[in-house]
């Protein structure tokens, strides 16, 4: 930096540095996505002490920094979210310029209303405990509803994972034939998009939820042809993965053809690994935004590297280029 | 009050009062919540100046009050919304001890999130408006995104006028033949609700939007059977009507041999007035929290009140009772 | 931007970006300012809907940006008002660096006190409004009582259009016989500083307002000599043109040879446009803080452009220059 | 307080309690509201340390008090601005239920805008300071601009000194030929609401202010006629004098038979108490919002209590009553 | 709630209602609590689904409640720290009139400041936290630093369990021949305060942690006599018990004759339910303010409860009493 | 500022400028500063009015300057405080782009904590009315309690005075039969450190104080051996003196053969001067956080620059280099 020292003060040209550190959930994506961005990641100093709380100390200067707080929000969610808010604290009070959040998958997306009364609106805490430590801005993919963004008092970079899951689809399957089906009522807007980007028909699942019994649904019926029809069952997250299950059970019972799962999150909780596998589903396409470890994959299923994604992002946010330009408009 | 006059302080027994003020935007609602309460809307001077500015000032004292703030969303909307925020303002001022916003339709709630880069989510300003000019609480009917809850950083009481519109349909509706639409894909879990509870099956309108151009859409196919069937067109709210007539004249086209149409708010934007007298509409049902003006109505068109269910939600809320308790669970 | 790419980072110089964005109360004062400045206004996609509602989307990315928000709260007031927030929401959450609402007329300034008990303050609430929606700092000129400076929770820049009228009554009108005059005692702060600045005596119409009679007033007396003066008559804007007129009329009455109005604000609500040609003004001088169309100007009106000023501004402030030298230390 | 004891939680009426509490700047002051409400003022332990720090706690509790904390912001004016601050501070970690400010003199209410760039705006940052450490709200009499009041984000009791000083001239004041003056153009409006209330002729003094000298004026003409009466010289405070003094001789000069001085707030800070004895000033009416030395008292000067005025506004405030009704609408 | 209707609205006497609602972490001391309370804790329903996000919810309405929200944070001391926030923002949205958090032992105590450059802080992230979630305030027993209380905007009720230690003690420990003695040099105070209240002289163990090796000690000398002295070691907690037994071991090999451990809060971290059974350590005294399962208890640890204190506390917040009482003015 | 002027804005290089400016309490300190920085004090007009006030005004512009506001807390400890807090509402009104508050010795930093109820917590008060004011960050030396930095919420950076004080002794202290000395229990921590980085043992003063008499201490016992050895008596702060010189005496009578006081700040409240001239003490070493006058120097008393470290942190923040690397670590 160089300087001209006058009488009243002291000038400089002012510079950007950014800086991407991790967290401990799954810190090979942050690996990936430094790599794309020809970087390291910072190095840190992070471990959980004896009485299960967190310690979290940067190993370098981050004063001044552009610095990107990256976590994936898998099982124990309140273990790395605690932890990424910690690191937020410290970046604020390491006097960091700018703290962005990166959460592929925000955590607790899905409590994002009261569904009745006297639920809170974890959602929105969620976005307020990250304010409240000191961060500027938030990065995730795929809110399960897109109004998450107005719980965050400041810009969220809503991206979207489609593309990169279209990508794979061009290549590995026709879409003659072809139904974008929803796996249920809530999700339609997710399979509507689908089915316009792809020019395929669509088909919705009609099932019941008891609020009061979460995963447990029951299905009812098929709006829409699917005999004879390959069947891409889109949706934005599998969580145990009973849903999908029943829906694909349900397309081959009314004469799908074939059954294609895509969803960006994969949240895989007890019995996902299991009953994924089921012979209802020819086939699982996920993105890495959650870890899949590399023992519990098996041959039908592909997981695709989110890395891309996040570090172009990434690089448009710092370099004040345009995130919604990635997305032909929609950001 | 009572009061035991001590050495060091003076006591007395605290002491609740309810008051409802209204802005001038469709004060006959506020006249019947009032009417339902047992008492009578409290005086203010209101007016716009010259200049179109709005001047607000109670007429009585509303020191120590729970006071209810209520406005109906109608056209011109902006005005309305400002002359709701300066009344809140005088009531903060004038040391009302607790105010609650009563938005039966929510302003700029479809403006609840990013569709496209560079937008703004206004449904979450106007929450935050609502917060800075001094409103503890916001009561609403229907809000187009049950996630607006989210966008108030206090208590929001959520109604649902369903009850009202059932209690309606019990009497002038078979349920044989019946099925519930939903006119585009954004509305299926309003019509999923409806299904649920009149245990009927559900077919929708599967169609595109341009987001680039408001209230243009292009209907393409319906998902699921309507022929010979009466189809219970729902939504939350009827704009312009255009998507509620094409849905009509869809499933007319497809076989329905009624078409009956129930929502919540009617905003009736040009040309509703006009399209919604069209022949492929049997009836159209909605509820007055926000105004229809009497010369503008026609025989197929019923209005209902949504004044008794407000009265009862603000005596709840007045008494500490349970506003989740007027809709099984849910709020 | 050239990079250095680091193992733990990527450093760039930083740069600042200066974008202006008009609302559409008055698109002509904004083509003005950008063009003083060898800019022109950034694109941008806004419309109302037919339900009323406003809708506004930058055509590009303002992401970095230094972005000044223009808006001239001429009629109706409200909606311009909302307008300019829901801009500084869209572009707050387009992650703008640094947001500036620049107000020629500042909206709602004479509710700056309450005049009674339970009257709002609705100049605070509209700084308060600013400030929630994203707004960094206010530029705004003459604001109606400077104590508005301090509502804004941040730099308020305030302008005083004075500077350009001077400049113009320099060439028009002799100092000789001239008598700065004070339409009411509210005013008299201003007509003292062009007393001051003119080397001319002051006169004061002492008059009565009804505070419960909006634009009601009686004269009563004039305090001061103006029997045989040109007599220039200050405020800082005219609305109705009422006052303007009755003191007019009273300072020809008692014997002042000529009546030249000056005023930075040109509300001119009815009937403003037809009493303000009377036979007692003998000329009416103004800037463009508000739009004057163009139809309605009358052969005694100067309409003065208040574009380079707010020109100058901007651009210290985008500099980091001074906007207090503008103004010889006042600011 | 009776309890009815539940299973699932205990009910009790609530109870308020109102406690006045008192920073040592002028404790005679709270004693007398404290003698008008029938109360004592609570003990508390405040002193200032060696090293000058202040110390404040309160001997008895204050849990879910009312409490209202009263200070008199003589010189030295930063030690008793912070005293308070603690004294709300220590009230608010003491979970007094609601706190309100009672600065009977607004500190530095003088400095209310920017006069001049870089310059602070004080009166806010004190609004600020008292919301921050836990006032929720004010009181105050005879704001120097009764635009403070927006300057503090909740509700202000703005209290006039008006009737109590007019109950005095009542009696002692003919109102032939009377004459009211504003000793400069700032303080014209105060001039003209007691020309209002008395209907008699107003005059003011005419002067410039050297902005960058404090107290330094130059008395230039008189505006109106004085020869022959007897002038009531009002001002909302009276600092050191000069510019009273300055206008007193004027008005003699000009051929005054009698000047009599009012004002709310006796600063009087060096030379006040020298200088106001001139021969000049025939008598000096002021309020005791600040303390008035016994000592330093002269046969012409009369010092009203301001003690049952507070009081009474404290009680209404407690009550739930009427501020505004004690002004006839004003406040 | 008895009501008179009146014309502008309805009065009724204010009531207050406590309530009680426990998280997951030790439901058996809300128990104890409410038993001391005279209640039953309020029913709730709370889960952890299988993706591990938590859901809370109460089974009777809240509106207008005194809420007392408790949680005791053992490990996993993550999930039952974002269980209580989420319960909390229940609270909020559920309309309680005053929410209380009751956290005994103060999670993350412990990171109350920056020792080394970039670390977090995180005890004041966890106030903030509890701030925006909607806590009104803060009870805990034994702040591990009791500026903690200044980490919170709201009051916080620091309750002492000393009284409670002290009343086991008297019965149970001879004052002859008895030192009180602080394991380490961080903990002077808390061992000043018990040699003060005992009249026992005071002896410390000087020892160096590594700070970045946690609870790795190296104790180096024992300041003050031990030598035929029983000795008390008392800390504010006991974590993994390394420190302790250490201190135990030097006290005996300088000749102690007993060594008796008193500690408020029993972290009990691996391996200090094997480790603390020492023959260095004759008695181990804890309160539960954090559980200590039946199972792990051995024949010299007595544990003591702590409900009644946090019940006693509880009450005289919810009655308007005094805290400060329980403890001598101390609080 | 070199500029490309396009078509939507216009671009330019961003620039830093430091300036550094001082209230009056110390205004040598802000001198040596600026002359360790290469450069000069901001100019800024600056006095107190006849009524006590405080008026402040920066003269050149600090428009996007990077402005550290330098005030030194000593007597009258409250105008000073309150002068930097109007120092900083004028930056922050004069639009400077970051404030960072210098207070060497952080005022009110010993009421850290609530020691009896009703206290109030002032330390924090202090943080929150620089927050308020527009403080982005506070730099300090040697907080009296490491806690207060987690009082402010933003960065705060806390330098410590040791590598000053150690260098000093270096050169003039036989690390030889040296003890460190805590002069109470408090204080352990500190005297803790310099016996780590002296590698000499340490003993501690053990008194009681009555928590109702400032400044009344009664030394008790010694802990640890000082006989034959030369003490240094360490600690944060020196105020009346009265408890060092109690200590340094008890030392003596303990065979102590000299005994040499370490201080960072030197209150020097009376009787300090005159008993620190006690035969007990032979040396006093602090630095001039606080003015320390040259006409009240003794000769055993050393006065060490605290000048180059302030300076050097100052350009490690304005050049976003590290604090913490001043200090192997910690800050």
């Amino acid at each position: 930096m160089s300087e001209s020292e006058l009488l009243s003060g002291i000038k400089s040209h002012a510079q950007r540095r950014l800086v991407l550190v991790s967290g401990r959930a799954y810190p090979e994506l942050a690996t990936s996505v430094a790599h794309e961005l020809g970087i390291e990641v910072l190095g840190s100093d992070m471990h959980t002490f004896a009485g299960s709380e967190i310690y979290a100390r940067f190993e370098e200067s981050v004063r001044g920094a552009d610095i990107f707080v990256l976590q994936s929000h898998t099982r124990p969610i309140n273990e790395w979210l605690m932890e990424q808010l910690i690191m937020v604290d410290a970046a604020k009070r390491a006097s960091a310029k700018r703290i962005t959040v990166v959460a592929p998958y925000y955590p607790y997306a899905r409590q994002d209303k009261k569904g009745r009364g006297r639920e809170p609106i974890s959602a929105r805490l969620v976005a307020d405990m990250f304010k409240v430590a000191g961060a500027d801005r938030i990065m995730s993919v795929d809110l399960h509803a897109a109004q998450i963004q107005g719980f965050f008092d400041g810009p969220v970079d809503h991206l979207f994972a489609q593309p990169v899951l279209l990508e794979h689809f061009r290549e590995t399957l026709s879409r003659e034939a072809l139904t974008v089906v929803s796996p249920d009522m809530g999700r339609v807007k997710v399979a509507d998009a689908w089915s316009d980007k792809l020019g395929a028909p669509l088909a919705i699942i009609h099932k019941r939820r008891d609020p009061k019994v979460h995963n447990d649904v029951s299905v009812h019926e098929i709006v829409g042809d699917v005999s004879g029809r390959v069947c891409l069952l889109v949706d934005d997250l599998i969580d145990t993965g009973r849903t999908i299950v029943k829906a694909a059970e349900a397309l081959k019972a009314n004469g799908a053809t074939g059954v294609v799962v895509a969803a960006t999150h994969a949240l895989f909780s007890d019995p996902a690994y299991e009953i994924l596998q089921s012979d209802f589903i020819d086939r699982v396409v996920v993105t890495d935004t959650l870890p899949v470890p590399a023992d519990k994959r098996w041959d039908r299923l592909t997981v695709l590297s989110i890395a891309p994604l996040l570090a172009r992002a990434i690089h448009e946010v710092f370099a004040d280029g345009s995130v919604t330009s990635m997305f032909d408009g929609a950001a």
